[in-house]
């Protein structure tokens, strides 16, 4: 056993974290793909089936009051919640990641002042992103600015309506400052919008410390709810009187059995709600959401950053001088929940990664991408993987 | 046994969709509100469960390629096309219908020709569409004409950019004319634009037939696919090309996979797709969808007017005269497969029907809705259902 083996036994021996992975489904790959898809924690299956078989099929529409359907989007924001730093009543759980931009960003050009008119967007974001913010600012008569999150504070100004920012870039891992960016669009006066598809569930955010404005997120990656579970979108309390939605559906007004043909919305965070929810996907993500019963934020991210360290660690030892170059920040402060390495025949070398077993993803043109979900991952996972990658790398034992 | 009870007995052995029945997970209640959330299809858990442990228990994110979750809006909208009246290639499932009225309408706006700036809704319509029409109308500076299907063709013009109708009114259970109306809008130089939630899966559409611009719909009442199922998006194929989306997410351009920060749209009604799609439903929809197989639609409205005749005959006998009045037209061409009575006490009157094993549901303030499901409702039940009533309302038996 390698000097590195004999470590990741002793930090697995040593993880408070390690019991947490019998509660997921897992084999003996490394799965190093969480930020793409979550493992499926134990708890789903078993709630499904129920949700299956007697909620829908024996209660049917008595489930929308007796099985708590109704109430889905804003019950499981509130599990959501302290995962991201948010006090109860301001996360609703429905639609895609993308909807919820599209309805953040509208929203908060409708609260910024008057004159404001310029969206402000990271260009390095995840493309759905820039999308959106393109079509929001078409809708709302906006400009829209693509600006790299380092160039931000020098492109805010009186034009600036509201600011979408990635916490976490997809591609690179780089861990974008929130506290200091959205202190500087509101030192601009404008509106800040996050973006915590990569973070939540990874690393403590903060959002009500921080007084973010709006934010949005998906729940298929740390927070391992399933293939494209819905997404959720937090708006700060203070705002919710004057969260005025471009997708205003019956779910969201505050009588929706009354049936008024006049739209009236609902008070609190139930204004991003739209049509009627989505409840397999719904439950099911309540289900995985049980894992962090009892688990700490600041713990999860403190092995977050010691399995990155470590993986980086091991690729130096392992990986052939030269035949990588790390995109990700050595930082801690800089870091997200995965390393991005950048390699010739990356699409190539990644399928021979999985066929032995660890598994990351590929992102065009050059970039191999590993996810470190803390819940689930351990440091031997990380020294195999790091020794997989040398040994199809062509470098020998280190 | 009753005379009614002897024609119930006669009508079911000679009914061609009685076979149906076994395919759905049912009991003793006799169930009438499939116009609400249809009754479980046998299909579903089953693949539920292999969707959950096996697809993504343990392909985990190979079964984006491997399991066909990529193309699973397109593919399930293939199969719902079939049941509209539409070819293949012009429907995508995903999201609510609110969000699909949302994309519906601008996108009709913007293809509409210069000068016209009025949305006209149908002001008998669910409310959610009102709404999600208003918020369309304000975001593409348009006025807001709601009008009485009735009056519609009188109210065109000009200025008519697009039409929302829905196609069975929510309430009354009222069909309207989709080919003249159709026809109106398009003599107006208009796009008219459906909302089949009440219609599809219950009597046929003839999308392409009409030549209807878009549509939406749901999935969950007549076709039977899950609390909160998505929902669908209808674009004729000629007008694929010029249709220009207000959420233009990542899953809609031309090579989503390509990361590219500028927006290009896909050819084709994958278009219509947004986000990330929601797999867990898809997939339970896809598979409830299977009870179709061999199921011509016209045989479906044949057996759905019987039923709603035949509950209407029952209804006369069994129920005390004046006790309930039926607000849905007796013509077979303004009927869809439901039937509303306004009665005194409605709310307290269902309560008591649903004790006594008969479900239907209540519209504020004084309406009793029962949908007919003819793919498992039969007329055993709907004897059953309309004595009950009468029981219930104070008659003997008829």
């Amino acid at each position: 056993m390698s000097d590195l083996a004999r470590r990741a036994e002793k930090l697995d021996a040593s993880d408070e974290l390690a019991a947490k992975r019998a509660e997921f489904e897992l084999d003996d790959t490394v799965y190093l793909d969480g930020n793409s898809l979550g493992a499926l924690p134990a708890a789903v299956p078993g709630r499904v089936e129920d949700v299956v078989r007697r909620q829908w099929g024996r209660l049917r529409i008595r489930s929308w009051d007796e099985s708590g359907w109704w109430t889905a989007p804003e019950r499981i924001g509130d599990r959501i919640a302290p995962l991201v730093g948010a006090a109860p009543g301001q996360i609703v759980v429905g639609d895609s990641t993308s909807v919820n931009v599209f309805k953040a960003l509208v929203a908060a050009v409708r609260m910024a002042g008057p004159g404001r008119d310029e969206i402000v967007v990271d260009s390095s974001t995840f493309p759905t992103d820039g999308y959106i913010a393109e079509s929001a600012a078409r809708m709302t008569g906006c400009a829209l600015r693509p600006v790299l999150p380092a160039e931000l504070p020098g492109a805010l100004g009186a034009r600036t309506a509201a600011v979408l920012v990635n916490h976490v870039d997809y591609r690179t891992g780089r861990l974008h400052d929130l506290p200091s960016l959205t202190a500087a669009v509101h030192a601009a006066g404008a509106l800040a919008v996050w973006d915590l598809c990569h973070s939540a569930g990874a690393l403590p955010v903060g959002l009500d410390e921080h007084g973010v404005d709006l934010a949005v997120g998906c729940t298929y990656k740390y927070l391992n709810g399933g293939p494209g579970a819905p997404a959720y979108l937090y708006v700060r309390r203070e705002l919710q009187d004057r969260f005025d939605s471009p997708l205003p559906g019956w779910n969201s007004h505050v009588n929706p059995f009354g049936m008024s043909p006049a739209y009236e919305p609902a008070p609190g965070a139930l204004r991003g709600r739209v049509g009627t929810p989505d409840i397999l996907s719904l439950l099911a993500l309540e289900a995985a959401l049980e894992v962090w019963e009892g688990v700490p934020v600041e713990a999860v991210r403190a092995k977050s950053l010691a399995l990155t360290d470590f993986f980086l660690e091991c690729v130096t030892a392992y990986v052939p001088p030269g035949a990588v170059e790390c995109l990700t920040p050595l930082a801690h402060a800089e870091r997200g929940s995965q390393v991005a390495l950048r390699c010739a025949d990356a699409g190539d070398v990644m399928e021979r990664l999985i066929d032995r077993g660890v598994v990351g993803d590929f992102r065009h043109p050059d970039v191999l991408r590993f996810g470190f979900t803390p819940l689930y991952v351990g440091f031997a996972d990380v020294e195999r993987a790091a020794r997989v990658l040398g040994e199809v790398l062509g470098g020998g034992l280190g």
